[in-house]
Formats: C-alpha cells, sequence, structure tokens
C-alpha cells in the first residue's frame, strides 16, 4: 500500500488527500509539509496587513508544498458597517447577560485597552478583502465556509488557477454549489465543529456525492480523527477528507492558542462533551461543552443574535475566557472527535498515524470480503 | 470477494452480519431468508399470544435460518399500571393539545370502539412477557433497546443458549452493558431512528468498539441503507451493522403497514426531513418530520410527557393517524437515511444490493490504498 491517494492529490500536487482546516499557519505548513494540505482559516485577521503577512510566511515555511486559504462569506450579505455602527444594534439585555455570566463564572476583566475588538472577518467586505489578500499569495484553494461564493469571486479564483471549495450541510446547497461554478464540494456532517447542519456524515457523505456526481469532487467533513474515519468517508465514496478539530490538539498550535485552558479542557473531554449552538455567530456551530454555553442554554439567557452580531456581542467574552485561561469557562469550536484526542502531538505524527490506520482498516475490510 | 463475512457470521450461523430490526414478521422472515439476522420488534404485541403466534409463524417461515427479538426494558423501570391507571396521571392540558392538534389537521376520529388501545410494550412487565414468550421460541438473539436489561434476565437468556444485544448511545452506556453481561454492542448513533443519542456513527461506532475492547462484537446503527454505508461502518471497526429504517421501504412491510400515506411520505422524504424529539414515547427519538411533529414544536405545543406516559397520550392519536393515511401527518420513526429510500423493493434485491456495493466500495478502496 502507497498511503491514501485519489485523483485529487495530483490535482493538487499532495501526497494525500487529507486537508487541514486551521487557524494556525503553523498548523497549515506542518500538514502540507506532511504531504496533506493545509488551509489557513482567515476570519481572525480583522488587517488586511497582518494576513498579508501571515501568507507571505505560509508561502517561505511549506518547502514549496501547496496549501489553501478559507474565508468565510455568508451567500445573502448580512449587515455591513464598522465595529461600532454594528454594535449600536445590540439590545441591552444581551450586553446585561454577558457581563453577568462572567462575573458569576468568575472571568476578570481584560487589562485597559487590551483585546477589545471584535472579530470583523464574518463581514461580506472583509471576506473579499481576504480574498483579495489571498490572491497576491500561492494558495491552491480557496475555500468558502458558508455558502456558495459570489460569481465574480469564483471567477476571480479560476482565472487565477484556484479550485474553489465550498462547504454543504444538505445535498441540495451542494448542487446549488456546483451550479454556480464551485469545484469542490466539502459536506460538513452534523458531529463536525464550528458551523454544521443536522445531518450527520453517514448519510450526508454518500448523499452530497450522489447528488453532485462522479465529476466533482467531495470531501467528508465531520468526525474525522483517525484513519479507521478516513477509510469510512472514503468508503462512503470521499475523494478525500476535511479535517479540523484534531489540529487544534498538535505542538504547532501552541503557537496561536498558548495553553490558556485549552488543552486541559480538550484532553479531558468526550465525545459526549459539545454542543451545537447560535451563540458564537449566530448560526448553528458546535462547540466545547462549558460552563460558558451552559449559560446560555438556561431558561434566562436571551436568544442569541444573528450574524453578525452575535460575534460582536461575545467578542470582548471570548478574549476576556481566553486570558484567564479557564478550562470550565472556554468557548471553543469543536467536533465530537474531541473525545479521541488525548495528546498532544506533532501534526507530522498525527497525519503519519491517519495514513498508517487508513491502512490498516483496509486491509480489514479485504479480509472482511474475502471471507 | 464472497460477500460480508465477519465472526458474527459464524456465531450465528448466518451469512452477512447485517442484522435488521424490524416490527413485521414477514420482513424479518426474508431477511433471515436472504442470509441476514431478522431481529422481530416486540414492542407492539400487548398481547402475549399474539407475539406467540408470531413468533411460530417466524419459526416455520425462516427455512430453519435463525432470527433475533428486540424488547424494550428500559433501565430504570417506569411507573406501572394498566391503561387505564396510568392515563390518571396525563394532564388534561395534554390532552386538549393532542385533540386540537387532530382537529386542526383534519384527522378523523375512530369508528365507534376501534382502536384505542395504546402501546404497553414499553411498560417493564409487558417487556419481561415478552422475554418468556420469545424464550418458548428459537430465537439466538435478543436485543434490548434501551439500556441493559435485567441480570437475571440475561442470565436466563445466556443459559438459553441466547445471545444478548444492547443499545447503546455513548461509550460509557457500552460499557455498563459489558459489565452487566451483555455480549454484543448495538451502537446506535444520532442519525438513526427511533431512539438515539446525540453522537453520530463516524464518531460513536470506533468510539465504543475502543471502549468496550477488541473481544466485544459491535454493530454499527444509524445511517445505514446501501453497501457504502455498510463498509463504512465496517472501517470503523463494527462486526456488522444493525439497520432499521430501510426495511420499511420492502414489499414485505406492507403485510403490516398496508400503505396508510406511509410510503407516500418516505419516497419523497430528504435526509433532511426527519426530527430528534421526545413526543413518540417520552425520551428522544427521530420521526419523520411531519405536520404532527411541526404542532409538537410549534411556541403553544405542552412539553412532552415522560415515558411510559407520552406514548399513552399519543397512542389513539397514532390509531386515527394509521387509520387516515395522510402522508402529511404520519407519525413513523425513521432514520435520516430515509432520503436514500426511493423504492418500494422485495427484502432479497435489498439484501442483495447491500452486500454488492459492499464489495465495490471495498473495491474501490483497495485502489485509494494501491495509489
Amino acid at each position: 500500500m502507497t498511503g491514501v491517494r485519489t485523483p485529487l492529490c495530483d490535482e493538487f500536487g499532495i501526497e494525500h488527500p487529507i486537508f487541514a482546516f486551521t487557524p494556525s499557519e503553523h498548523v497549515a505548513a506542518a500538514v502540507s509539509r506532511a504531504g496533506g494540505l493545509g488551509v489557513l482559516g482567515c476570519v481572525r485577521f480583522n488587517d488586511a496587513e497582518e494576513l498579508d503577512r501571515t501568507l507571505t510566511w505560509l508561502d517561505e515555511n511549506t518547502d514549496g508544498k501547496p496549501y489553501g486559504v478559507d474565508v468565510v462569506m455568508p451567500m445573502k450579505v448580512p449587515t455591513e458597517g464598522t465595529s461600532a455602527d454594528l454594535a449600536s444594534h445590540i439590545p441591552e439585555e444581551h450586553k446585561a447577560f454577558v457581563d453577568e455570566t462572567l462575573r458569576k463564572l468568575g472571568v476578570p476583566p481584560l487589562p485597559e485597552g487590551e483585546g477589545r475588538e471584535g472579530v470583523l472577518g464574518w463581514l461580506h467586505s472583509m471576506a473579499r478583502s481576504h480574498v483579495d489578500v489571498a490572491l497576491q499569495h500561492r494558495p491552491v484553494l480557496i475555500a468558502n465556509a458558508l455558502g456558495t461564493p459570489p460569481t465574480d469571486v469564483i471567477e476571480e479564483c479560476h482565472a487565477a488557477g484556484l479550485k474553489v471549495a465550498a462547504l454543504a450541510g444538505a445535498p441540495k446547497h451542494a448542487q446549488s454549489h456546483i451550479a454556480n461554478g464551485v469545484d469542490i464540494i466539502v459536506a460538513q456532517g452534523y458531529e463536525a465543529g464550528g458551523h454544521t447542519g443536522e445531518i450527520a456524515s453517514m448519510v450526508l457523505t454518500p448523499d452530497v456525492v450522489d447528488a453532485v456526481g462522479p465529476d466533482v469532487p467531495v470531501l467528508g467533513a465531520g468526525g474525522i480523527g483517525s484513519g479507521r474515519q478516513v477509510a469510512a468517508s472514503l468508503a462512503l465514496g470521499a475523494q478525500g477528507v476535511w479535517t479540523g478539530s484534531i489540529w487544534l490538539g498538535t505542538e504547532e498550535y501552541r503557537n496561536l492558542a498558548g495553553n490558556r485552558g485549552w488543552e486541559t479542557a480538550f484532553l479531558r473531554a468526550s465525545s459526549s462533551d459539545t454542543v451545537r449552538t447560535r451563540i458564537y455567530t449566530g448560526k448553528p456551530a458546535r462547540l466545547l461543552r462549558t460552563r460558558w454555553t451552559d449559560a446560555w442554554a438556561a431558561e434566562d439567557a436571551p436568544a442569541p443574535l444573528p450574524m453578525p452580531l452575535q460575534n460582536l456581542l461575545v467578542a470582548e467574552a471570548h478574549n476576556r475566557i481566553n486570558a484567564s485561561g479557564d478550562p470550565d469557562v472556554i468557548s471553543m469550536p469543536v467536533g465530537q472527535v474531541v473525545g479521541r484526542m488525548n495528546a498532544v502531538r506533532p501534526v507530522a505524527d498525527v497525519m503519519r498515524d491517519l495514513v498508517a490506520e487508513f491502512e490498516e482498516a483496509v486491509r480489514r475490510l479485504d479480509g472482511i470480503a474475502a471471507g
């Protein structure tokens, strides 16, 4: 056996069709160097110049291997404006609830002048600037986490030789992406971290594969943190896998996160310890279940606000929670596969094990089919 | 290739480790004759003599092939009593909501004297009588749909040479089953029809396999309606699959259901058209989404009652809905795999396709692993 080889490997010049979404350029670079495709999540970059510097770093630290970028461009353009404009739409009741919840949970305020800026990557204009910056570098793939990108963005990417991927939580969304020119579908199952729909991978992946037909590559996403799960996703008809959570448990991720309680939290979490909720962005997303998510699930909690207001509402709270480092309160998107994350390891080791266990699973299936 | 062969085949004397839960003895017999293991759901039998006659029919119509039975024995013994005793615990508000909802949905009353009896199989005493009756026949497996069966029931089954299986929605439940003497775990994922937990099959199956160790066979359940899904489940480490929904789309099932709107409903349903709700039994179970489930999800709807009261509350409503045959109102447990059920076929054809597509998926994986 020679690992995991599908037509996507030749298309992208990668060794294994293992795509790794990550907010960390260190993780993305290590995945690409290890034979997968690192995909840098851009939503955290409020500053185009910072993204530019980060992509320059990626260009220089991937040993010439390909990488991708992920932007968040909702199909329906949400409310636009600066952080301050938008904040005026946030009800006082919600602000009071956040303040009171942080007080109850013992999360201290930030030092004066630190980290109050929210995340603006959820805004359409910001996502477009991410695309513009990315096209100055050498990504091979642009993925959109929320629906079909605008047609002119797709055309711009194609003209620059990039492939365009989009996440889909239902077969009809996948069909609509393809009709609008998207090249690759990421079938994102219910068990995934971050934004998810209701359909679990076991059902979603083959449904999407059948809906888009044999000429469109589908990446299985949601619940993939071991080689058995890679084999299962490919058995369902995917040509590759889209992974995310498992890279939050790597040594390289520490460059971004430090260890502000996150490692303690995920090392002890089981697959039952996540929750799908609108409190992170306003759209349903799966997070680690903590006292913070429990507070929002309580009867007295207000309903989350629509995107992009909810993320602005909780932006400072997220900064305070991160600074406090309390693993019981952490606010972190992660999939049900968190139960399988039981050690902090280098990216290269995780990748090697994914491939080796995939081969082992295929050998086991061969034995089952041979009787 | 010789189909799907795991150690469970020899253990049960079956050709393929494809277990089929079904309320229909016609489906169960056809599955067993086709090389799988038909498992008759007993919960619908209020009358021990009727179950006895049905198992006699199974004994005589399976060509000597093995079959199993499925009982519903909650770990915590719920409220006991006759239908009439229990009905006194149901609030008037709930009864009024059911009556008013049926009126709004245009579901006519039953003819005088017909079908008012609820389903008592959810009662512990009734489930025990199901076990007693089953032991007079020749099942090879008793499965319990809700937790660990009482230890004396497990011992009785073992003494009679039967294996005992139990459904689990989380690894800790599987470990507890094994500690109490259960032989086989059915890992029931979120996407499954009927009672389900929160963890999807892609994550649950390998987590349960790892939690119980290599000596305990695990059946993957939830989302399995094609050979690709069988291959995926076995790739995840299952030794067999536990299927349910797909057999509701067979010709043999018509013997039980007639076509009271059900076929119209499932033929048009997509994988998005189910909902996980407590309205069927009081515990979370996945149903086809219809105007009936929508009514219970509305803001003015009362919270469902605990088991077994909720099922008694809606028992007559279920009978009225079934009699009306309106596909928009139907109340039916089914998994997300309903989107894949696009034709009514004989059981033997479904089984043949499961095996053939499994073999095709394994060949495809071989190609991927060979590069």
